[in-house]
């Protein structure tokens, strides 16, 4: 499906472009005194197609989200906390499709979905086509908190994961203000719904027989799928070495109602899981793209998974390519859309060993097949997040190829 | 958490008592002309507690299940037809938590989780907290099959996982008559439902101040989670070689309105996957019992994955071992309910070689923490079929000890 000359050169280039350009939140200035609190974050707009007009808007968010994060970071939050705290800026933002101006569905609702991990605990919460909460994340964070408490009365299992109008119902009566659906759609999220309805009218119109419906699959098979594409996500570790993912998502724009995506889905969305016995390293992925070719490949915990491998990059790269652009699971389609965002981290040797300096290494990378990612990160020691607009190389073809890079942070804190 | 020795003690008595029955659909029988059609069915009536008087039930409608099944794979329906005819005699019996009869939520209402999974397509089809249908497996089916048509109008993505209601509708849009809630409540199930309510108004009652909170919770957490383990699932190999797996639930006894469990859950509730260059052996699953740790655990994908080693057996052993009950995913659960059954196969070596006849050897097999499970098994080329109550050794702990038992079948076919 893919030549692998091509593939391989773009991941060399942006390899090179990714080590020319350390991030600055390398830990070389000994001077300044380690604290016990902090961490690192990195946050993503979506993986689509970012125009250069849009893409001002997305960096700002994502620079905004990861001074959230930071912010909690180093108030001394753990992990799962500061990661809830960058979804709330992304979703509230109007040009993401997330909580606030997220796609309308066929009959002009909004429904969304969204799920947080905690590496810690391994707890999961997740909420799926949920209307009338502005912060869809904020739902699933509480189921998360609340089953980490034990059992409810009468012995009955805390529920992970709750969908539609019983959703709302549980986040109300645990105190979250609803929001009314109108105040969540914007001028930008009405227009294109409209226009998309108009669009759909006139592709059936065209199809009407019974005999071109096979046609008008086929033919639609190329189209983009404008709109579908930028849902956002979170990775964070805090100096505990905890950490978290989350994601958050408006779903495909035109969308059936009741339609669950990747972002409520376990495994699919995001997945975080500290570092233990069998794994050597504690990872957090968070993905966005076509719900349906996250779902279907389980993305988020492949990718966590390859990461326990030696060389971060490398098995990021071959996870993108075997087990999502030629993954059997999606073999039947011809252009598989998506991007995640992954991070990873060990206990670090210090080059100057002192007993009273602990170090974490974290490596962070970004991959995606669609024509761009808008990603932004930060580390508790910087004084302000980086953002980029990670592109595919002109020429190629998204869904077909991919793009990926990185970088290296190291994390130090005081020992009691 | 588990001791080892009377763990193993209970494995190698129940091996040993499943190789002593091997399963009569052996086909040792040489003068019986084998058939272009054909195949095996696994199902399940769910992992829980099964009292002696209630045994007899849930015998039959696993013997009904099976023989549907087997009508379908002789009639040359493909194995996922044949799962979904399997499972919608099982929801359609009011003994079962599935369909006809499932447990009531919290407000009185039935909502059900299904998914099923194809084995050669590798799509998957789920439906989540779906009222007023009265297979929700057939839902899930639908929209399986649609995917498999590929785009919508206007470059679309079809679902695969819907919720609610927007999946009844969907499913009513797509021709499936709805079927009246009051229709789908049995004598059982409603008075179930007064009783836990009252239970649960007691445990509150007693409970009102904020400081017993912690201690009821406390307090509950050796309680069985009565009513809410009779998931039911099948596994099917037709004579292509074709796996395919399903599950239906109504979920928890006093769920929240909303809840999904397992059943509706891509890699925890079923998964079935041919063949390939990569897995030597087809595989497919089911389980059944206690929604969140089977959603945590992901347990599905895990025994699908265990089952490309040499011995099954042993396999499977370990995974229910390692990935489930001593899941670090579970760590803090002091009980681990729930059961799979497991089916794998490959082409086979016939003991006296001929060019006309393909064999394949089905080994299946059956795992539960819980205190029995019930399930039936049956080839195309038996009479009737099997059923059986596996029961943990009495003793043992449920949700800390398992059962494991299995048999082996041949299937052969004439190749043309």
């Amino acid at each position: 499906m893919i030549g692998l000359p091509s593939y391989a050169g773009v991941m060399e280039s942006l390899m090179n472009s990714a080590e020319e350009q350390p991030p600055s939140s390398l830990l070389d200035n000994k001077n300044e005194k380690p604290k016990c609190v902090g961490g690192f974050v990195l946050v993503h707009a979506g993986a689509g197609y970012h125009s250069e007009s849009k893409a001002k808007e997305y960096k700002h968010v994502c620079k905004r989200a990861c001074q959230r994060a930071v912010d909690r970071l180093k108030a001394g939050a753990l992990a799962v906390e500061a990661v809830a705290a960058a979804l709330v800026e992304l979703e509230d933002s109007p040009f993401t499709n997330a909580g606030m101006g997220s796609n309308l569905n066929l009959s002009g609702e909004i429904e969304c979905d969204a799920s947080i991990m905690d590496g810690k605990s391994l707890h999961y919460g997740a909420v799926g086509a949920i209307s009338g909460m502005k912060n869809p994340v904020l739902v699933a964070n509480r189921l998360l908190s609340e089953a980490q408490k034990g059992k409810l009365s009468a012995g009955r299992i805390p529920p992970c994961f709750l969908v539609g109008r019983g959703a709302h119902d549980w986040a109300v009566g645990h105190g979250m203000p609803p929001c009314p659906s109108e105040k969540m759609a914007t001028k930008f999220s009405l227009s294109a719904y409209k226009r998309n309805k108009r669009k759909m009218e006139l592709a059936e119109k065209m199809d009407t027989g019974h005999n071109q419906a096979k046609k008008r699959r086929q033919s639609s098979e190329n189209e983009n799928c404008s709109g579908c594409l930028d849902t956002v996500g979170a990775v964070v570790v805090d100096l505990e070495g905890n950490v978290a993912a989350a994601v958050s998502s408006g779903g495909l724009a035109m969308k059936h109602p009741g339609r669950v995506g990747q972002a409520a889905h376990y495994g699919c969305g995001c997945w975080a899981e500290n570092a233990c016995n069998m794994n050597p390293y504690s990872t957090a992925v968070s993905t966005s793209g076509c719900g349906e070719h996250l779902i279907r490949t389980m993305l988020a915990r492949e990718c966590s998974a390859a990461m326990q491998s030696e060389d971060a990059h490398q098995a990021l790269l071959d996870a993108m390519q075997n087990k999502f652009i030629s993954s059997p699971f999606l073999a039947s389609e011809d252009r598989v859309l998506g991007g995640v965002i992954v991070l990873r981290c060990c206990r670090c040797v210090e080059p100057q060993p002192s007993q009273n300096i602990q170090g974490i290494l974290v490596e962070f990378l970004w991959s995606h097949t669609t024509e761009s990612m808008c990603v932004g990160y930060m580390s508790a020691q910087d004084s302000k997040a980086k953002t980029h607009i990670s592109r595919l190389p002109p020429g190629t073809v998204p869904g077909q190829c991919l793009a990926i890079e990185g970088g290296v942070c190291r994390l130090t804190s005081a020992v009691e």
